[in-house]
């Protein structure tokens, strides 16, 4: 039976997670695919793991119930999750040593008002939703900060990192960096979530890991134009520019975490997460149709209009970019990848690779 | 007509390179892959184009002197390339105005010896050689320092950055930084070589750059790993992987970088070039082979008993920071990932990749 000491404050009962057994209640609030991947790491630990869908996830849960398979994720979950709908929520609290957050980057409003106004702060949150708000004044403010800033008693953490929920449920190698205020905290949510194949580094640097993380999405569809750009050129793949753009949003990536403000010491955990974010998923898809020279209004048609959280990121950060520079603390011509798929998702331009503005 | 003014010291000389027409004379010296595919950029910017063979390269010249192609490049070279063998490299220095070494990391003695003592200090150097020497102490030494070191007076400079060969010929988008002392005669080695897909950017940070591309070759071998084992494991590729040694890589680069002196600035193109190295050649088949269990001295027979650079540069980095670890200027256990592929290259181990050391 997990320990559970009486709660007085947030950090006395994060410390004692998986103090005397390993075994701890794990809520995941969130049923999309990473949510859902990450009742692997923690049912192969032996938690007690119950996934509860947001008002959107009322379909995956019930398919989930009753056949054990995730509609999307297109995967069978483990044995023994517990599945909940959104109105079933206040039972799967019951007990909970651990709240994962697992929804997009659109409902992080959502998940403030619904979720953390009414979960005690005594739970420790761990967060693998990846992104970045803009602050006007040309802040860039990561979630975890967000959240705190409406609830600073709630002891939040976040996971960033190179891991596709596909690859995570299929058991692939994958590490992962825990970052939070409280090492002696994140330690305990090393010791719950660790198996032998999701490695879990922590720090301590929200910021640094969380602004590296969320940059990625951008700069992918940064990288990824060069795959439909070369499709059509010599029909098949080539890597020189894919790498040429790689280096550059390297180098765009560490400029921009400094001018946040943060510790350019996370940018390799950016740098691994841009690389497998270039080998998958919509942003490629995106990504790849940009640079065919298709318009991103005509693109979003084949995304069944559907808003990317890389479009949102690159559009913010950008805004950022944009007005730093109006006030003279930073030079628009220091990011001109990132200004090119701005000007593609916000401008109507087509794909138009500046070669010589990244080697100034 | 070239305008090539009186010599009087390199600098002047090099200052006047296409300075008042476009045309020049470029000797390159080394008919490899690399060397040849710079025939590419620079007849394409109308230049007189003498490709020299080493005396390893006869066979390589004469048959494309005979047919146009070049025999390991698979590609037929521009029209109007001059070719000369080795014995004939008096003549085709005849007015040279620019000296491009393409020879391997192997000949950088050769280089030294055959080619700088007998080539005017005037004349400006170009090397495409991608490499580190290890100065016992712990010292890394680049190759244009190595040269200086005995010929100061020489002009050297080197190309860095993601650049295949194959895909420069076939006219690929390709960003590379040209590095040397002097940012003037930078600036007229890009004027020459400069085309509307061969991008050059300019750095005097020439042991930054020489020191991160070099460093690639050693993790590429690393990444590539992953993908012998994730063949064995599910068939098909995974990315997760791939994407946390990719991020341990640039983090230890990063790392060796300061470690070593240079300035982490240039880390970038050192990660562009990773990404291109680990699509594609020996390194790849070298690093799927260990990652599939094979030990090295059996999978050195399927690559014929060909020593690789990128093995040499593992081994030599590998053994300065151990150096520097016994003087206690450096940690081994901040370079987990160098120190496997070591194991592997020099003490017969099989792979075992240290997945938890990397998130330390």
């Amino acid at each position: 039976m997990p320990f559970r000491p009486e709660r007085r404050n947030p950090l006395d009962n994060a410390h004692e997670i998986c103090y005397t057994c390993r075994m701890a209640i794990i809520v995941i609030v969130g049923a999309g695919m990473m949510g859902s991947a990450l009742t692997f790491p923690a049912r192969k630990n032996g938690h007690t793991v119950r996934l509860v869908g947001t008002p959107l996830d009322g379909e995956i849960i019930r398919y989930a119930r009753a056949s054990g398979e995730h509609l999307t994720l297109k995967r069978t979950l483990p044995p023994g999750v517990e599945y909940f709908t959104f109105d079933e929520f206040g039972g799967a609290l019951r007990g909970v040593d651990l709240l994962i957050c697992g929804v997009s980057s659109f409902g992080v409003d959502w998940f403030a008002e619904s979720i953390l106004a009414g979960v005690p702060e005594g739970i420790p949150i761990l967060s693998v939703t990846k992104g970045l708000l803009h602050v006007p004044g040309g802040r860039l403010l990561d979630y975890p900060a967000f959240w705190n800033g409406k609830f600073p008693r709630h002891c939040i953490n976040a996971i960033g990192g190179p891991c596709t929920s596909y690859e995570l449920a299929d058991g692939a190698q994958s590490s992962v960096f825990f970052c939070g205020r409280d090492i002696d905290v994140l330690r305990k949510l090393k010791d719950c979530m660790e198996t032998d194949n999701y490695h879990v580094g922590l720090t301590t640097d929200v910021f640094g890991l969380e602004c590296a993380v969320a940059l990625k999405n951008a700069y992918a569809l940064g990288v990824t134009l060069t795959v439909g750009m070369t499709e059509t050129a010599a029909g098949k793949p080539q890597y020189n520019p894919q790498a040429a753009l790689f280096g550059q949003s390297a180098r765009e990536m560490g400029k921009l975490l400094s001018l946040a403000g943060g510790n350019p010491d996370m940018l390799f955990a950016g740098i691994g997460d841009l690389y497998v974010t270039v080998f998958g998923g919509r942003t490629r898809l995106l990504g790849t149709l940009l640079g065919r020279g298709v318009k991103y209004t005509d693109a979003l048609k084949e995304l069944s209009g559907i808003t990317l959280e890389s479009t949102v990121i690159a559009v913010r950060t950008a805004a950022a970019v944009k007005e730093l520079a109006a006030e003279g603390k930073a030079r628009e011509a220091d990011f001109p990848l990132l200004m090119h798929v701005n000007a593609l998702l916000t401008e109507g331009k087509t794909v138009d690779i500046p070669w010589k503005a990244f080697l100034k």
